[in-house]
């Protein structure tokens, strides 16, 4: 088992999803302000990890996002979702993790809300942790429950515009049809009015039964040797845009990460926790606002369809991208997963 | 069989919803620029019409408003919903009328948006007519289908800022809880920053079973002969604001008629279409906007509650004016409903 | 302008969606019992229509089928959805027409309903229409509002299992990808248990912008001359299947017509209203049940993933089948739609 | 400040929800198989614990029941709603808790299932903890995150058929309408084609502002000394039931808590999360079938208003339950709050 360590990204094997054009780093880094960070935990049967994703460099709980989420496919443990989809805020920092560490990973972003924010529970109400998850337990022994609070927190304190893909936090023991999986990202960039724009995505890539990815090529890559046929995955997609929008804009934006998954050949298995969250870091909503009647841009609805476009073309980039970012893996027990990017440089 | 016709309001009888202050009509009307219009056929057979809500006085289509609805019991069949609820706007008046009256409803309100707007379904998009509905089959020859689209249009053209509530229009052949329901209405007026607000609240009541029915003061009124048990009835609730709302807030308020039915000794049944639809008048979205990015004022949400309470409260009250304001009816094969106005006055 | 006649499908040019295999016709008439008949109007200025799906041969007031939707993409005015969500039962034919046809199909579905079952409305409730709709706009004078009542009954009348695909009943004036739409349909075949079984999907595609169209080999096909680039279209998605399901897992094989929209390039337009209802012909619910507890047969959770793939699979190849068996046409004001099948076979 | 410890039910005040009658034990407990258990702790500035939840005497993860949920008002941390919602199982005991006990409470509800299925994580997919919360930080330290996860296990450990109601288990430190709020039950008894039926409900009451509060007589209760106006509280509603039903009659039931909270005179106010999930003893589930399409009983959806009559009573009569079972308390920073059945007994 071998690893060819260039051209990890999708674009670099002629791949290329849709027509729109990816910004400078082709990440959710593109959006200004968002910043992702990892830690992995790859000893012994563990491959496992973190991955933060933090939507502004502020105080989150005081100055919300405007998100909204799409539940394509609701066989998942994420945490923190009813309340965006109630309120239409983030207010803390979005983890992504295995399945078993989302209580961890509550415990921890509460426990960073109150350190930033000592009124919250008491002169303030409580905080709603965003974490999110697929079960990593093909390659990592998810029993042994191994992630801390500290990796949590420091998963966030490395959070920066540059960040790997692939085995890396979250995504380190992912598998993805027969392949394996982990965190990728994708953007794009377009006008709004004369004025330049971006949408940026990150997924978890955990799902799709082995001989069903399609290329956009029409290719269809299937793992030389797949012996887990029943689909156990998930995947979590992640927007993030500068466009100001209302919620409910946003809420369609994240819808669209279907027609990504579909483009891949994905049709949101039965157990795959398929889950995507869309914010805007255009108006943030403080926490104490001094108005009661606020001013919000939105974005004018006929002008919408270029973000669906590109949500689910970076939906479908970032996929490929975490795929052929990821090296190949052996991990507990013996179990292994080939890179999709060994299959597309076979020579 | 008589009615006293004076004393038509809940208030009149000392029945008292909830403690915030009604407006000034103590209607819908009191939301600037909403109007009401009753079209009533009572001949022969028929006890059915239309009720048109009007809200505003400009083309509509045009200057959409910001709506959003909840479906508390989806036995109905009302049209138009599925719209409101995807783009967050109402683009025509609504009209209420009996079930089988929707598909004429939907023609006639098509019919006028091309007149208003004759680039409809050629150089731009369709309409998306909203009629709402429920079964007034008890005492008015349904099958007939007796209603016409010059009826509809009638009734918007008759919309004015007092109408009567009780056996007019769609309310003419309803029935509530044994008694004989209708059409009612309620507003609460508050301050938002020191200005001045106002929620205003329309209902067609044609729900409950005889028995079930609870006054503020904890009496429960049971006709004296009550011989449909079964619930086939429905409730629709319009309410209109003047408070600027995002179409996420107003669904939160639309879903609070669901408190003020159960106040009223409701529990949504089975067979009864119960939907409540909010809109406000702050804000309108033109159909030809001319920039990209809109400037639109929302409440800030910590405020909410007290739209919550009034839509609650009015909610009550409308249902509790329909009933009161209803004169007892005679109608299709004999069928007959008191009036609970009746039973408030015994002697 | 000219057309070949031959090589109406898909698969006819290669053309292959998924790998699980087709029923005996590729049609929803697969699933015993279902039917579709279609009037066409072409008339003049007219260019369309009504398609009826029935879905049983008995009284389907009486006997109703276990169903459900999902809204992909809610920008339409199809009617009686809200209650198949609240209720999961379907219990008139469904009706696919233009956008200004539905309150006449409504009412055509409601007369014959009552002419069938002469106690609705009466002794027992009403019945709830399901007729769903796309624009014509383009290539057909939809503000004539000519379709009648008897149009509607007739293509009730008319259905049977062989019917045609492509420029037909509801299909006449649709277009998808700047291409000529219509009505389409495929199936996909399955062992649950040892035994067999299938879903077959009928779509009423009008969606999709000129250049987003992917083929299943990746290729992309662009219409020579598409002046409209704004979508004003709308996909309605119809499966049935004869495996036992409930109303919860039918909606969950609904929600996968997104993912074989996805594989057409498409992303869910702003302006189109994407609806898939699925029905299951295993298990009729009797209107007048004598006993208080049904028994009923649903399917194993765990094995639902093929009806999931098919669903995807057969939502694809039903569009590419009405685009491929659509003629070229020649509509209102001179608007033109060329044919895929013309640009599958330049020679 | 003290307590008269007798007439600790709403019924031993003469306050009557409805016209249904009880179960023998009026709680979630008439419901054979069901069972409750507390853990409790009130050192020092705590006020808090867990109430479990037991929907059968098995594996509830091999023998899983079906349930469904309502999303009142979501401002909310419960965790497992949404596969609850996806696949309409429940597969472990639930819990309440307060908000900062959420994660722990999901860390238990993992580690448990584990022990008692080795295979979770690994030869079969990962478990659904669900775990239900309230902010108790008015009168406990929730800041302290003091529970355990051997805290919540022993709830589990000690659930039995009787069970207290007011301060105890999650209920210690609870709030209602500016009194002390708590746990609370309720029942009632009904027939299905001749066989009896019950519904049971279990309600975590920390909800609804001072002065609000209605009882079934009319009168409204308002604390003497009531200053924090502010609501930031939640109410958690859980129903049980022996009738057969599908997800889909599950969700119906279980959205009527609404009308119960609405006849206490709550509106659902913002900062509440207001959730009820209702679960059905009839039919299990087993994780691992041996048959691919499964037998089903479902209740006859015309009979169902019985049990969304109960599911309002119960709802109703639970949190007057839980008010009047609960002691004056005195808890953190000195707080206070007075107990609803001082109120009722003055003298």
């Amino acid at each position: 088992m071998t690893a060819d360590t260039s051209r990890r990204l999708a674009r670099s094997h002629g791949l290329i999803c849709g027509d729109m054009a990816p910004g400078a780093r082709n990440t959710i880094c593109d959006v200004p302000g968002v910043r992702v960070g990892h830690v992995t935990q790859t000893q012994g049967n563990l491959r496992t990890g973190f991955t933060a994703l933090v939507p502004h460099q502020g105080n989150v709980f005081r100055d919300k996002l405007p998100a909204a989420l799409e539940v394509i496919n609701g066989f998942g443990k994420s945490a923190g979702l009813m309340q965006v989809e109630e309120l239409g805020t983030i207010e803390t920092p979005i983890l992504l993790t295995n399945t078993f560490a989302v209580g961890t990973g509550i415990n921890a972003l509460i426990r960073r809300a109150i350190a930033e924010n000592p009124e919250i529970g008491r002169s303030t109400g409580t905080v709603n942790p965003v974490v999110m998850e697929c079960n990593d337990g093909y390659l990592s022994d998810i029993q042994a429950m191994a992630l801390t609070e500290a990796d949590a927190l420091a998963a966030i304190a490395v959070a920066g515009e540059d960040f790997e893909q692939g085995n890396v936090g979250a995504g380190t023991g992912m598998s993805a049809f027969g392949f394996k999986g982990g965190i990728g990202s994708a953007s794009r960039v377009f006008e709004i009015g004369d004025k330049p724009h971006v949408l940026g995505t990150l997924v978890l890539a955990n799902f799709g039964r082995p001989g069903d990815l399609t290329l956009p090529d029409g290719r269809k890559p299937h793992p030389a040797d797949a012996r887990q046929t029943e689909e156990r995955g998930s995947v979590i997609i992640i927007m993030a845009t500068d466009v100001p929008m209302s919620t409910r804009q946003l809420k369609r934006v994240a819808k669209r990460a279907g027609a990504g998954l579909g483009r891949l050949g994905a049709y949101y298995g039965n157990g795959s926790g398929d889950i995507a969250m869309a914010f805007s870091t255009a108006g943030r909503i403080q926490h104490y606002e001094n108005v009661p009647i606020l001013e919000r841009k939105v974005l004018w609805e006929e002008l919408i369809d270029v973000l669906f476009k590109a949500a689910a073309e970076t939906t479908q980039e970032a996929v490929l991208n975490a795929m052929i970012a990821a090296d190949p893996m052996k991990g507990y027990r013996g179990h292994k997963r080939p890179s999709l990017r060994d299959w597309l440089l076979p020579g």
